[in-house]
């Protein structure tokens, strides 16, 4: 079973060091400590073990140390940065795991991204030699590149030429749309085994520079201070994000916040999560106080966790049950500080990882049904997980009181990758109806909502168990890869970016490949990386 | 050998009839009448043969009959419209044969699309019964959609809960991102193999509206005179579209003003367009009068047919090498004609075809370098051919002329499926220089080319013939399906379409879908349908 926490005194892999205002994040990985068996992560190269602690690090230095402003990026090997994933750790993975692998990767570059774009801390990479591959992937997810210019290293993107297969952790997609590398160029560069140096990587837009090896240390960090002293200091102390305390069970995982009941014979799961209680914090002062404890920053954590427990260790249940359970009201009214606060810097760490845990649901490759009942509390934040799922079931009962409601949250404080909310991206067709939604008084009760469009069905008492069981039973007999290619196409109507077209476009052409005999059949380049034999190309084109 | 030319007079499946400013296309496929051996097309379901008259239809519409402004496309079969492509077809096919077959049933469906918002002739679908998987599809990809209500017929997209693969012709991209069906609605239709009927159908957005059996015809007539009083009269006067004359060889194919030469063995063909002899007509008398044999429409068929051709009966040949030859300023002289005369409807649908081809280049699954020697006419139109090539090389020579020019075509008249022109897309970001492009005086020399960004290499005299050679000989050897999935990702930078959504991100995952066991291997659901044995699936989801 792969664990998705950890923290800096115990990685293996990564050496983060807080200077300041600059974070030193060194790569330095143990060739021995890979998370299965079978291969050594020789030359920088990586498992998912190595990216869990990159995403953990990109993680705290946001939390825990908001007086960051610029991360460096580099290695502790010599002339070495990073040689990418490793080829050997593919080639005996199953291709679940390659595909779950890739994708939780491309989430931290995203990650990255997104700390650069909204967090005010720049990624910087210092190439300290060379990056293949993955390497420069990762080097592509930071503001600005600079390179070693030893006569020897280089960035290259070898996956083509070398293994048959895509540099699908985005490298494609942020060579021209990213980096905007004219085509013809990035073709080349694409196809060329050992990449470009430092003079032709700066022309062709690469790099953002390269320093003689005697000067590079100093001609970094004299750009780093300088974009420090752009970003003006900031003098915020951070919090310390604690590890999270789950009660693991033959059938499931149970949290403060979150719960979460494999159906495993069935091939589902209820994922419950629940509103805080009793009275929730309305200033700064309490929210820093509660820290890691208060309820948003801990729930979504758990819900984060939950979520990647499901893809990598529960590969066979197909579909999640979300469900919410507590006081809707609680839920609004932690909305509402969020709000008031929006300018904090704490506030707003929470509120865009809020939003990145749901762009992972999004992006997660199970169905998702929401099931609305009396004691639920789809509410403001809570709500997004009713609209981010594949259908949504509201009981219509006469009895019991069953409701769900907006908050100012959902206006567009938590977007999905293709930059719309959820409420836009439901509304492509009527987007006055997002208005509508946000005009209506109070809460909606199931009519409400369902004449509102928030709902699919709306069963009564006596319809909704067999409905809801047969649903299930549908569902989860179904193809789990046609599943999988009809909600990657469903659930991104609208509007495409770089996030979309990497996991929409680029990834979906690196899992075509990843099965292909070209690659992964006996003969297949990534089969018979390193080894005496060649590959042996079925060259028909498709 | 697949061949791609036909006409009304040798239609097995289509009945076409033109009356007045109403085309009515009715299907009615021959079930024996089949490209292949080993299925029969029941139903009014299609292969390859019935898809490849339909695309003849739609083209010689907007040529040969301009004056329609309404095509009614309907059945002949009583109680069904289209039950999609034929399953067995697909079951029997080798996996480049779908993909292939697939992208050739969507640039169809596209041609309709570009035909209703850019020729005035809209399509109307009349479905006089049931349209499910590629039959909704095809309604789908016209303007607007009517179901007779007989408590029988309906829509239905049945590939995921049927065959466990997806509606990838378009269906999936085009509910939610141009019919704007709401996701969920959209989840649950597209996993509901009855599908749905009027009333439903319509509310969620499916269609336009239903009508009785005893009022189908009436209505749908009405509607259609509506639209057509709508739209006015055209009282233009088509061409004729001739057969292509064609010399097959051994080694390749011979046009007026196209040759394909094979080398089979080292997997690569020569490509070259050439210019126009002569003198080239300068009005549109001249040009009507000269019909199909006016040099862009029949360089253009003749390109459209060897492309066709590569794709589906050449499918070793991995690399293209586009080569042009005659005299550049003859090819200027006809874009000049053709923006001169932009508004007459002929030379306009010169012009839209003209685009159709080059994106059936820019979607073709094979590498394309343009070579650039002494004698060629990369000019203007003919210019695209190499900035849709995914590299250009250019001769540099002290002794010989080597040139290429731009032409007012080149400004806009000739889209990307991305929505920009080749010039935007090779400029992401310096846009400038689109511009400094244009200021430039005359055709650009190789340095003046190379400095404008305009070629990727320009080798001299000694280096030319052992730098291509070694290039075509690299880019030959490497993983076919790399390139593909390469090559799909960096032609299609910038902005997305609803067709670069079809041809990327659900093309790429119908493609997944084809590799995997689940869908095609022994207890696969598209191998076992309509078998006693039922499809088991693997229930791992990636």
């Amino acid at each position: 079973m792969i664990n998705f926490e950890t923290r800096p005194e115990e990685y293996k892999h990564w050496r983060l060091e807080i200077e300041g205002a600059v974070a030193r994040l060194s790569m330095d990985v143990q060739e021995d400590e890979t998370l299965n068996e079978g291969y050594k992560l020789k030359l920088n190269s990586y498992d998912l073990g190595v990216d869990i602690e990159l995403a953990d690090a990109v993680q705290r230095l946001r939390f825990e140390h908001p007086e960051v402003r610029v991360v460096l990026v580099t290695s502790l090997k010599p002339r070495i940065f990073c040689a990418g994933a490793n080829i050997y750790m593919l080639g005996t993975s199953t291709h679940a795991f390659k595909v779950n692998f890739c994708k939780f990767t491309n989430e931290t570059r995203c990650a990255i991204e997104d700390a650069s774009a909204h967090s005010g801390q720049r990624y910087v990479a210092a190439l300290n030699g060379t990056a293949s591959g993955g390497g420069y992937e990762l080097a592509i997810a930071c503001e600005e590149i600079f390179l070693v210019d030893d006569g020897n290293s280089a960035v290259s993107l070898p996956e083509v030429p070398l293994l048959g297969v895509l540099p699908g952790t985005g490298g494609l997609t942020r060579l021209v749309d990213k980096r905007k590398i004219r085509r013809d160029r990035a073709d080349v560069f694409s196809t060329l085994a050992e990449g470009l140096k430092g003079k032709r990587a700066k022309e062709w837009g690469l790099i953002d520079g390269y320093f003689p090896t005697s000067k590079f240390q100093e001609s970094v960090n004299e750009h780093v201070q300088q974009l420090v002293k752009e970003s003006g200091v900031q003098d915020q102390k951070g919090i310390r994000l604690n590890p999270l305390e789950v009660e693991v069970n033959a059938d499931g995982r149970e949290y403060r916040y979150v719960s979460l009941k494999l159906n495993r014979e069935k091939r589902y799961a209820d994922l419950t999560v629940r509103a805080p209680e009793g009275e929730t914090p309305a200033t700064i002062e309490e929210i820093e106080q509660l820290g890691d404890a208060y309820w948003p920053l801990r729930a979504y954590r758990e819900l984060d966790d939950a979520l990647l427990h499901l893809r990598m260790n529960e590969l066979e249940t197909g579909l999640v049950c979300l469900r919410t359970e507590g006081d809707g009201a609680n839920v609004l009214k932690v909305d509402e500080t969020l709000i008031k606060h929006k300018e904090h810097w704490l506030v707003r760490e929470i509120t865009l990882y809020m939003a990145r845990v749901l762009r992972r649901l999004d992006l997660t490759a199970k169905s998702f049904f929401a099931l609305i009942e009396p004691g639920s509390c789809f509410a403001g934040n809570l709500l997004e997980l009713a609209l981010s799922a594949d259908r949504t079931y509201m009981l219509n009962s006469p009895d019991e009181e069953v409701s769900v409601a907006t908050s100012e949250m959902n206006r567009g404080a938590l977007p999905m990758s293709n930059g719309l909310t959820r409420l836009q991206s439901r509304f492509l067709a009527t987007p006055e109806k997002v208005a509508e939604v946000f005009a209506h008084e109070g809460s909606f009760d199931t009519e409400e909502a369902e004449e509102a469009g928030l709902v699919t069905f709306a069963p009564d008492d006596l319809d909704w168990e067999d409905e809801v069981r047969v649903a299930i039973e549908e569902r989860t007999s179904l193809s789990p890869d046609a599943l999988t290619g009809m909600e990657a196409s469903l659930r991104f109507a609208g509007p495409e970016t770089l996030d979309t077209k990497i996991y929409g476009r680029l990834t979906a052409w690196q899992n075509w490949i990843f099965q292909r005999p070209n690659a992964v059949g006996p003969q297949g380049a990534l089969t018979n990386y390193g080894k005496p034999t060649q590959a042996q190309f079925d060259y028909k084109r498709t």
